[in-house]
């Protein structure tokens, strides 16, 4: 048992006995720790431990490398591979070159926390009641969403009994690592290595956020002010000491890239090199990165031993391109959600093939535990599906249906080609941020949502408002997805 | 002199007396009328007179005849020749094969009244202080507006003292008629046809505003609830009588397409019919109306007399495509602004040509006078510029400079390919239309004005944003733009 796990079912157990007092310690300061964890009835911190105690560690051997390189902001326009014409990604764009491009695949929420938790375990964030970003405890913002609810069962941070993909992954040998940005909780016992990671070097924030500081494990590595410019630079060194030290067994590197998100930052070499500004220098940093990882992966002969995963938290934000699709981050238009996917891994991924294969983040974790030899958690509904067999070629449809939430609410459906979107804060800033809809569009021939077929296809419209309704009904029910 | 203009003048004898006490009278009900011209020190509804007089009736046998088509609301990307896949605009495409396609061309604002005053002034909106759009007379949205104080100078149509391009055409010798929407005024003296309109057959406001009633001339034709299934039909037939029964007489059709502005509507035959529900079903109405009257001109053997211009009032609104720009209605990004503009004169106007200059709706005001070889208006500043070579070949650019406004407010500069906005509110509904900027774009890498190059290019950005104080001020000393 690792040091982190230990620690971690030494505080569950703690909590057993505290959470009778914790509800009613919502809000108030000394009350912190407890009030995160009243999850509600469905909360058990001790769900999952059997899981995780009956994954066998795999022959070192045979598992394959993971990395899982997972941008902030990076709109589905943002690369050269797809249709970028002021921003260079050679290196990315090689990724795809020699393997396979989505163009299908979404975030499972417009913005960081959600999206984040959806791709570590595997669910719709809902599941895990991580409907909206996290904001530093005790911030301004933090207290506005805690006052005002906004924050279901006032959650704050992953819960203990969500199963990660690096605690599954550590059980079956993996070397785990985070670098870069974690937001899913900020106290104990959300930290990372308390949930998976063997390795910690990042920030627990947006990079927007205060005070924003950058801590290797539990210590304060650099203290704010941080120097921004550097970032890039100071997490790729990280990553290639990770894979360095780890090229003989068997890893897991979640590589959360800070930017694109607001404040831009480029280190020096970058600032003024691309045609897309400051936004551009940074997705040119982050691609040579990407440059630096491959390199030392080829050097280390450890390429066709790796499956390499490129993608984004969700769609751009006030910058960054959402490329032909309608939106950008925080909407439930395909700007908000679309985002590039690329997966690398010579041998076992057709080099230069593109799959329109419905995805969502989701199924990196089926994914990466496919590959990895774990099975499925089966005490959990996991909403992803595996992607694995679409990026080897064997399969070439995934999803057929796809709900989109914004915060706790649902708010569309894709079905097929057929998205259907409830009344919404919409995308037109005219006067106001105006509710709009509801909307059916036809992702086929509107890729840009622009054209409402409710009226045209009144039977499809009122299928999939149906959709809607009933998996509100069953979510209602069952929320957290126990089995 | 026609009817029209010997009643504009008595009118204009009476106001002059009037104006002296309408100031103290903005918002009463009984001071409506002359309220409505309290337009600040430099107004004077005589001036234009001279101007008018001075206008030289042509030979008949040499002047083209001159047809504007401007759809409401239609998006940048809706046409087949523009890239659309949903919807099948066969007719209007064939202009383009024929004629000239632009993929530059912009409103002059990204609403309605003030994008129409200045295709009919040749200059910005807010030279004649038709900075928003008019709504009905009394209605709610009326009076918030007024007692807000949002119309400048409490403006209430179209200001007398403006030269409007089909008063020119007039006393040219043009026949001249609109048919289909207004939306410079409900009462006199802003009423089409004392404004330079022999026929009018119409609305004045735009379709959801209430009463909507179609006029012939000042006459109720259609009464309140008008079907608006039938509107497209009525306007063709309208546009059809009035080419046939000027076929011997230089004219001017401004055909001022009442769709795709919501709600939409399509006859009987148009419903269903296209991939892109029923703003797809109008558009393609809309594209059907175009070949009758394209067919009727080529039946009388005009089609080589005509220059016919086609192109929309804005962007799209909630619905409709700007294609591949940013933005929507109400916003100062391309999509707000961008709209399709083809002109087809055979013999005249090169086929299948497609240029790059770039231009604005004012231009078109230009174009038609240097068409009918009436001398610019040498009183008043006219922001247009001569659209006409561009048309012919014999020039490839146009603008170096253009402003954009939203509202009375200088919102944006367009400098060659480098586009300065001021903070504004912007696209993105996430949480609240929120204010963002300013931003510098370089509309030739980045068409989707995604990236900010304001750090990238400081010299850029201080320049383009010196320019727009500049025009501020210069506006502030002369709004009108009297000589």
């Amino acid at each position: 048992m690792t040091d982190s796990t230990q620690k971690k079912l030494t505080r569950r157990r703690f909590l057993k006995g505290s959470l009778a007092v914790g509800g009613a310690l919502a809000v108030g300061g000394t009350g912190y720790r407890l009030a995160s964890d009243a999850l509600g009835r469905d909360y058990d911190p001790a769900r999952g431990e059997a899981l995780l105690a009956g994954i066998q560690p795999g022959d070192p051997g045979t598992l394959p490398n993971l990395i899982v390189i997972a941008t902030d902001d990076l709109g589905y326009g943002d690369l050269g591979i797809y249709g970028s014409r002021a921003i260079r990604t050679p290196h990315i764009d090689q990724l795809a070159t020699e393997g396979m491009r989505l163009t299908n695949f979404c975030s499972s929420a417009p913005l960081c926390s959600p999206s984040r938790a959806s791709l570590l375990t595997g669910r719709y964030a809902i599941r895990s009641h991580v409907a909206l970003t996290f904001y530093p405890a005790g911030s301004p913002m933090d207290l506005i969403f805690r006052i005002g609810g906004v924050y279901p069962h006032g959650v704050r941070g992953i819960p203990e009994d969500e199963v990660l993909l690096p605690e599954l992954l550590q059980r079956r040998g993996y070397r785990t690592a985070l670098l870069g940005k974690w937001h899913l909780g900020d106290r104990s016992p959300h930290l990372p290595r308390e949930n998976g990671f063997d390795y910690f070097y990042g920030a627990y924030f947006s990079n927007d956020m205060d005070p924003y500081v950058i801590y290797r494990n539990e210590e304060v590595e650099i203290e704010p002010p941080v120097d921004q410019n550097v970032l890039t630079q100071n997490l790729t060194r990280e990553a290639l000491s990770f894979i360095g030290e780890n090229q003989a067994q068997p890893f897991f590197l979640y590589y959360a890239q800070p930017f694109p998100h607001t404040p831009l930052h480029a280190s020096e070499a970058f600032r003024g090199r691309s045609a897309a500004g400051l936004y551009g220098d940074a997705v040119e940093e982050i691609d040579w990165s990407v440059g630096q990882i491959m390199d030392t992966l080829r050097d280390l002969d450890l390429d066709e031993r790796t499956l390499v995963i490129f993608t984004s938290d969700n769609g751009p934000w006030w910058e960054g391109s959402p490329g032909l699709t309608r939106g950008r981050k925080n909407l439930p238009f395909e700007g908000g959600f679309r985002v590039p996917f690329i997966a690398h891994w010579p041998g076992v991924i057709p080099a230069g093939t593109v799959s329109d294969a419905v995805s969502m983040n989701f199924d990196i974790y089926v994914a990466c535990l496919a590959a990895a030899g774990i099975p499925l958690p089966d005490d959990r509904i996991v909403d992803g599906q595996n992607l694995l067999p679409v990026l080897t070629g064997e399969a070439s449809a995934l999803h057929e249906t796809l709900y989109y939430y914004k915060g706790k609410r649902l708010v569309g459906v894709r079905h097929g080609d057929w998205k259907y979107l409830r009344r919404h804060m919409t995308d037109n800033g005219g006067y106001a941020s105006l509710s709009q809809g509801p909307f059916l569009f036809n992702l086929a021939t509107d890729p840009n949502e622009s054209y409402d077929m409710i009226e045209s296809e009144p039977e499809v419209a009122a299928r999939l408002a149906q959709m809607l309704d009933d998996w509100d009904a069953e979510m209602e029910k069952n929320v957290r997805g126990w089995r």
